[in-house]
């Protein structure tokens, strides 16, 4: 029952809130147990993209169930 | 007249400001002379809540006025 | 070809991305080029305005054309 | 529905995890619905103490409940 | 035999020194035990005041009596 | 030959120790040839758990053999 | 479209550049759309090596295309 | 009505208040409308001068008037 | 006689050593009375360049002369 | 009366209690008038000994008594 | 002509700078080529001392000139 | 068994690289047992050398034998 967290960056062209629901639901597609979530940076994308883009670097962390999950 | 800095963790269902503006209405319930109020941590509680909680955990600087403040 | 960075303090009666656009604008109307804005702090002013002024403090980047851009 | 947090050094002539808990007891005594507990540092005292003496700065985590917590 | 620590803000016209001395007189005043102080950020106010107001953000740990501290 | 590093965050009802090993066990169960483990992060939980659940965040070095570890 | 961020430390007799260098060619050979690297730590080993170790720890952000790149 | 910081280290054979003060002169003699300053750094340079200098690195907060301000 | 800093983030398609001096080459194109320079941040950049770009952000410090510096 | 510091890793193949113990013994062995201890990095060894081997890097203050401490 | 830096906690009855100055003191006694000097931490000792004791730790940097300065 | 760290700062014209390993260089002329070496800061010194000096401030762990190595 270890918890294990994984570094995600979430973007939306609307806000930050979004940004970091994004990376929420990318999680929770694809991993069972995502228990809480830290942010650890903001930004905003200009240069290679058409509008601003906001980003979310996040912290998800996930308890482990079996021995398949690193 | 010296400031005095109080931790709090502000919590909403719908965004992050949200969640800090839940933290600076406590702190005004029951403190006068609020001057201003610092971001140090946004956040997400996924496991026990039913739907996400964003949280913020903010400092708040409010003027201590009489000697009762501490 | 070397970029530089720049930090300014967006302000807005409304909201944190509000107040992160505020500060993307006002680079943009001075500086060609801008790449990125990372978020340093946010933080909300209480004391010397009418209502809540939220504050965002970040850094801009952008792309150096000629020699007299410092 | 507020958290607040308050800072501790909790201190043991045994162990860190008894300076830990030392704080972590000491907030049980007087506040209702203690969450988590952060541990911020760890330190030996020997100068003014007989035997050494294990301390461990925590963040205790709390809901407020009325408006008289602070 | 718990210290806790608080944040106070010190404020001065006239020196960082005295800014510090500003926060612990305040904290003598209305705990007893004060055992030791931390400067955290010196900072210099211009726009709300009429000459320079020196500031030291402080931590204060002062050992809890009784059970009536917090 | 080159090293991987990823966060688990050790539980243990017992002491801190025991959640260190706690992870460590974890990540020695799934992955060979784990070097060296470093201590981001103690703390407790105790708001949805039955006693003082100590936890240890953990980044775990291990080294990458084949193309299939990521 | 989102990023994720895993850790890596590339090791090299020769350079920190060539340590670099290293974790990101690990990194291309098994992973897609890596966009960009932080640099996180250099060091340099001596205790378990014949010669000097130059070792950089990085950070590798690559897109996430499918479901399966946790 | 964006603020801009700015990073100017002062110095001062005789103290670090001269040396923040000594800052602060310069950035007020150049720029309208400075708000705060905040002290990032104290040192003393011994190597180059013939006596100790004191020196303190700062950031000057000012607010943004027209564009012409970068 | 007031240093001030500025932040550049220096590129090379060779090497890290080969970014900085990029950056301190630019700055000594426009300034005068360089002093130091202090590396901040090394990165590569990946998605958006032909090959391998390797990037340092340095703060670069000289000494102000007159009162058209900022 | 000037304090020095100094940097040691203790080390143990039981806890990490016991590693700081194990630093404190060595500095008390070698110099008088140790007043305190602070703790700055846990880890755990597991590459090149047998066992597990627990390691605490800690900071030694004591007072200097003569003019050859350094 | 490497230079070698030694952490150093000076002390003082009057103020900061005098608690910097007591360090610099104390190693210009024993150290030939210092160069220059970073302030770390501030603070004020007040529970085993007389009158309020500033302190200011201070890293020490000077020239190693033979082999035998370590 | 205890490992001890210190401080240098090592000097080169040409790279990063060789100031690392000056620093390196230097400690193994006069200790023995030097198992790993941290780099802490880069910087170039400009100022007060002919030509561009890169330096590398980097922390040398080495294990002590006997009681007279502090």
């Amino acid at each position: 029952m270890v918890f294990k967290k994984i570094t995600l960056v979430g973007r939306s062209a609307e806000s930050f809130d979004a940004a970091v629901d994004d990376a929420i639901n990318r999680a929770e597609e694809t991993l069972a147990g995502v228990h809480w979530v830290e942010v650890k940076e903001l930004g905003v994308e200009l240069a290679s993209v058409e509008t601003r883009e906001y980003q979310a670097e996040v912290e998800v962390a996930f308890e482990l169930e079996g021995k398949d999950g690193e």
